[in-house]
């Protein structure tokens, strides 16, 4: 006889991400909730009761990160559940605060069924992972993870001048450099999509097994600014013609390179943009994405070589790389447990990448790590419109709670 | 025998122009003398005085033009030689001042030779040829043509919400309707080119045929703003793309139509400009400029089909025209004379199209026009680099002079 899966409480799931959405809830039923602002600090501090009315104890480290703590009945590295509770300015109801809640609603099942726990179950609320107010984002992960100087970060200011750790003492986060993660049994995150390959795949989980490696890199083309009336065509040096050209070359190659990568020119400035002036700068990022590093070390050597193809129009073409970061895998040992867990609970599932960056790729350099992500409608997030059925967010926790019984009984 | 050419004073029409530039100088030797500023005031004031000293009766029309008058032995219409003294900010010491220090130099040297006019000669300076104060260019002398309406140029705003007529009171400036430009036998405005042509050439003079037709349109591309990371290329409608394909075939078409036609993409803002967003708008400014009419409309038509190439990339793609020009021809006999007249000095010439709007293609309306050119340094004009060797601005003059006396004689 089959064993009946133990599953969460959908409807209280539902009710509890309500619940935080009313921290910094906008016109059009999105959410502001910067980090370390007052709606972020009404935000943790409901969701320190909620934990503690759990019997779980909450820690604070350096950098304002919470850690919520149901004791284990054996002496080993937490499972550790979480995401971040700060949003995007008009940001959505689900990024970030669907992990942390996922934690919640883990923990009240585990507790509702008197199970005790053999590894402590540890809730985290990164801080400032959206770098909306304080640049950059992961702040806390990375400091935590040693790819940030904690020093550097503390000085971070917003717009209005305040510096970060000014804003974590205002909101009273400061904690102790000793509360930080150091280690954990596993550490698992849902998040949203952010994309639309789950919804047009008709899949409710996606099992990620990596944040794709990048780069990024500006490009300034520099050509002469005269009158559009006077100046023959053959003897202008026009920098948005250039653009045109290396932006036909880019996408030539760049298509060629393999479906998978996918590349976006964002921020473009011209220069002086007057309709009567030839323009005489554009200024535009180039960057793109793919898991296989071999890829993405080809666009690098495309993009450096792009000055050099003949497309100038006469103009100065210079190339800066802004950033990179290499392709983080997770933890295969997880990703084939989630994936498992999935398929026993009969929801349907696809391994993906993330091609949007996270606090697991920072966590995962030192404890074993897996994300799975749950359909974003239209592929919407960071606006008001985002938007994931009540059902995936209570499949995707489903399959957390599955995974980290699993883990318990190990 | 060969009769002695008259010629004028090059090292007065030097010292002339430097100076008329001390009024608004800037740091780097160009000019701001916005229109009915401060140091437009004081060039009209000078210019005026410069005119009582030859003997002529100064009157100001109700849009503020100068007309400074040496009488003729005979009641017939004035020949008129003129052009502008205001400037953009920060733009040169030749656009515009050339051609009313022109009509100084062409008086003088008559009343020193104490030739006796039967015509009446009047030096006019137009009001706001620029446009930079207040829009729209060419406001006085498109009033006079009856092409913009006085009543709503009266009530033009500049930066700080000052009207046109506001500041052409405040500078005494507001002169009377009957004194305005009603009939002349001849108007010969001297510019320098604004481009590079005549440079190039190693021509001096440009005898001006026309001032060349044209149309402007705005174009609006909307997409989809998605993550950058997590958006598959197929399933993007990206704004930029969808322009970059208008672009291209903009190019390859406008290219094959005419090699004298120029077509130039000034304005471009792309949005929201953030390096991780694929683009959801942007809007971008394409016009061209032709003498033949039959080749704007093609243009025309050309654009207005645009949206319907199949190159959206999924986008909405919305054209306005925002205006247009038929080319205005100069008069044939006023060319013939101007080019004779270089070609009997021993001057270098040729003919050839204004590309840039001059308040001579409004007066040819009414008044047999024609304008001629001297050429521009590295075809710089409208910036403080804006510069016209002293030499080919005295053969300028001499091709007005003698065109003048030739006028004289008939």
């Amino acid at each position: 006889m089959q064993k009946q899966k133990l599953l969460i409480n959908g409807e209280r799931l539902k009710e509890e991400l309500e619940r935080f959405a009313q921290f910094g809830r906008t016109e059009n039923n999105g959410v502001t909730r910067l980090s370390l602002s007052g709606e972020d600090r009404a935000a943790r501090g409901y969701f320190r009761k909620c934990c503690e009315d759990l019997g779980m104890a909450v820690k604070v480290d350096d950098m304002g990160c919470m850690y919520a703590t149901l004791a284990g009945t054996e002496n080993k590295p937490p499972i550790l559940i979480g995401s971040h509770l700060d949003s995007v300015k008009k940001g959505g109801r689900f990024d970030g605060v669907l992990g942390v809640v996922t934690g919640l609603e883990v923990v009240r099942t585990i507790v509702d069924h008197k199970i005790q726990p053999k590894y402590p179950i540890t809730i985290v609320n990164f801080t400032n992972e959206e770098g909306a107010r304080f640049e950059p984002s992961l702040m806390a992960s990375g400091v935590l993870a040693g790819k940030f100087d904690k020093a550097a970060m503390l000085q971070k200011k917003d717009s209005e001048g305040i510096t970060f750790v000014e804003a974590l003492m205002a909101i009273g986060y400061e904690g102790s450099e000793e509360n930080r993660l150091k280690e954990a049994t596993a550490f698992l995150e849902l998040h949203i999509e952010q994309g639309p390959i789950l919804e047009k795949e008709a899949s409710t989980i996606g099992v990620v097994e990596c944040v794709v490696g990048m780069a990024c890199f500006e490009i300034e083309v520099t050509g002469e600014s005269d009158h559009a009336g006077t100046t023959p065509m053959s003897m202008r040096k026009d920098a948005l013609f250039a653009t045109n050209n290396l932006i036909n070359e880019t996408r030539k190659r760049l298509s060629a390179m393999d479906s998978d990568l996918v590349f976006t020119i964002g921020r473009v400035n011209v220069y002086p943009s007057i309709h009567t002036v030839i323009p005489n700068k554009v200024v535009f990022t180039l960057e793109a994405r793919h898991k296989d590093m071999d890829i993405v070390n080809s666009f690098k050597d495309f993009v450096q070589g792009l000055p050099h193809q003949g497309l100038n129009e006469g103009c100065e073409v210079k190339v800066t790389k802004l950033w990179e970061r290499d392709t983080v895998w997770f933890a295969p040992e997880l990703c084939a447990s989630l994936e498992q867990s999935a398929e026993t609970l009969g929801y349907s599932h696809k391994r993906m990448v993330s091609g949007a960056g996270h606090d697991a790729q920072f966590i995962a350099s030192y404890v074993p790590t897996a994300m799975l992500f749950v359909p974003s409608i239209n592929g919407k997030s960071h606006c008001e419109e985002e938007l994931t059925a009540w059902e995936d967010c209570e499949k995707g926790v489903n399959v957390v709670l599955d995974t980290v019984l699993k883990l318990l009984n190990k």
